[in-house]
């Protein structure tokens, strides 16, 4: 089996405090209160799609023992460690010329780890089929989230729906990205049926990988090519401490995908969000009739709707009289914000 | 020195949660972040009116330490701890009796332990005055509050202020008590200049109530008469444990006060406020430009207006959007109730 699995797990989430800190990201958090965090979602959702020992996860040298934690199924070695924050390119570039020294045929999927799917089976059919594609073919995949609102929040991709591709009548070329458009724009796209949000879920071979990357950066890829020999060895992690931080700063998005020619879209409907605020959250947990979503377990409300109130550490909460708020708590922080203002969380966190 | 102090101090004040809790009710907190708790305040404003081997302190058994712990300076034996709450009446009984044992020209204040009092000074002429006056008198004397608001949750006396009394200029006789009235009569009350709020703060001489008690209450005095012989004795706990609970659950105003002929009133104003809810807690408080009053350090807002937010266990708290609310944290437990909905706060904290 040569199908592999990159979880990116090196975020912060600050929009999200204080249930996700610097201390304690989101990914790491039980954020929707069923018993298992973001990332052990994730990871859950690839069973049965890709081998556990091809499974990879790229985060920050401090979270290193969380994920160990988290999922003890992920091998040791497997794990790899930013010594800093580079954007998801270089993170990208590194796991994957890692993973060329180890399997030259690899077929891989990359996956944020702090993601919502609500529909796992047809998820993992999508997954699977964009697997097989690009192992067929030097083609970069991006999964197309059908939008089902005006979201100012998401980069778009923009699909040339005339003509699927031959080998999988799912699968689009695409013809443009675009970035977190404007209230009026995001309205404009949605009304088209070409227009997809860019779930950041990425499918290619090692091999379209790796040029992509000698083409469009060749410095990063110098970096990571040079270590070809030391991969897997007790050199790696020194090794990358050194190198790692001289890449730049810069997205896989603008990177390679705005630049390579033979870019893919595969549409896919599957239960999306990418829980990157508290208002995402109240759209993917159950809320009860009063439009309430409470996720932990002494919770009281009274004349309240429409809020999420997230306090999962076993705290006793009455909240009374309150319409459209985000009421969290965790440890010794308790955030109470209007809905739609969750952009001013991290200016005040940070005063 | 025969002037003697009782605090009053086995409420639960169920309508300050989380702050006050049946552990730690609200005397026993510091309510106003101001390193003191109120009891602590309560002791601290009689200091220089009556000597402090002659202050008492009437609690609930589980409350002991509590009061041991923050007023060091009262005497163990004068601490009495009821076995079980019986209201204010069988309270001012036992502590009545137990000092006429040992000064039997006890003149005698009593105060609750979590009232707020912003003119102490002031505070202390008209206790020392009132006190001089029992002296002299077989007065029963009230404190009488000059409204400021057209409150419902006060109970209201009438004076007769046609003629003050021969020994003291400002206490006159009391036409009638009224209970907590609807918000029409109070709206009424406050229109005339001769209706003032209970403060539960009474004074009388030793003599004077234990009269009014065998006259008005002659099965609650036969308890407390008959245990005469063992107070200050290794038997008084046990005893007061056996027969307290036999006494009838009712307040002095209603077993007394109401009762009697001659009662007066010392109408006074020293800005005081019983902080019976978080609305009044707020009317005294000092406040921002926004008219937000937040109890705490670490304490942000933004966006928001009139409200009360009380943290002060050195937790982070972000408040954005919110007019007119308290929020509170202590402990595990949070609440955020609209304000002037605080009689929600006892039945929610039941559920």
């Amino acid at each position: 089996m040569n199908d592999h699995l990159v979880i990116m797990a090196g975020g912060v989430g600050s929009r999200f405090w204080p249930m996700s800190t610097s201390i304690l990201p989101k990914q790491f958090a039980d954020v929707l209160g069923c018993g298992k965090t973001l990332i052990q979602l994730t990871y859950d959702r690839f069973r049965g799609v890709v081998p556990k020992e091809n499974v990879w996860v790229v985060t920050s040298a401090q979270y290193a023992s969380l994920v160990r934690q988290q999922l003890p199924e992920v091998q040791r070695q497997n794990i790899l460690l930013e010594p800093c924050r580079r954007n998801t390119a270089p993170c990208i570039a590194y796991v994957s010329w890692r993973i060329k020294s180890q399997d030259p045929k690899a077929n891989i999927v990359v996956s944020p780890s702090d993601h919502v799917v609500l529909d796992v089976p047809e998820f993992q059919r999508v997954i699977k089929s964009g697997l097989k594609f690009v192992s067929e073919t030097d083609s970069i995949v991006t999964l197309g989230m059908k939008p089902t609102r005006p979201e100012t929040g998401y980069g778009y991709i923009q699909a040339d729906l005339s003509c699927a591709t031959a080998r999988n009548k799912e699968i689009y070329r695409v013809d443009s990205f675009h970035e977190k458009p404007d209230a009026e724009t995001a309205e404009r796209f949605i009304q088209r049926s070409y227009y997809f949000w860019n779930a950041g879920i990425f499918l290619w071979n090692i091999n379209t990988i790796v040029n992509a990357f000698r083409i469009y950066q060749p410095e990063i890829s110098r970096i990571f090519e040079d270590l070809l020999p030391i991969y897997g060895t007790s050199q790696e992690q020194s090794l990358i401490n050194e190198r790692f931080p001289l890449c730049d700063n810069i997205s896989v998005d603008y990177a390679i995908l705005e630049k390579a020619d033979e870019i893919y879209v595969f549409p896919a409907d599957f239960g999306w969000s990418d829980l990157g605020t508290w208002g995402s959250l109240l759209l993917n947990t159950e809320r009860d009739i009063h439009g309430n979503a409470c996720i932990g377990n002494n919770i009281i409300t009274a004349e309240t709707t429409n809020c999420i109130i997230h306090a999962t550490q076993e705290r006793k909460v009455i909240v009374q009289g309150l319409d459209g708020y985000i009421v969290a708590e965790k440890d010794n922080s308790l955030l109470i914000c209007r809905l739609g203002e969750e952009q001013r969380i991290r200016q005040l966190t940070e005063q």
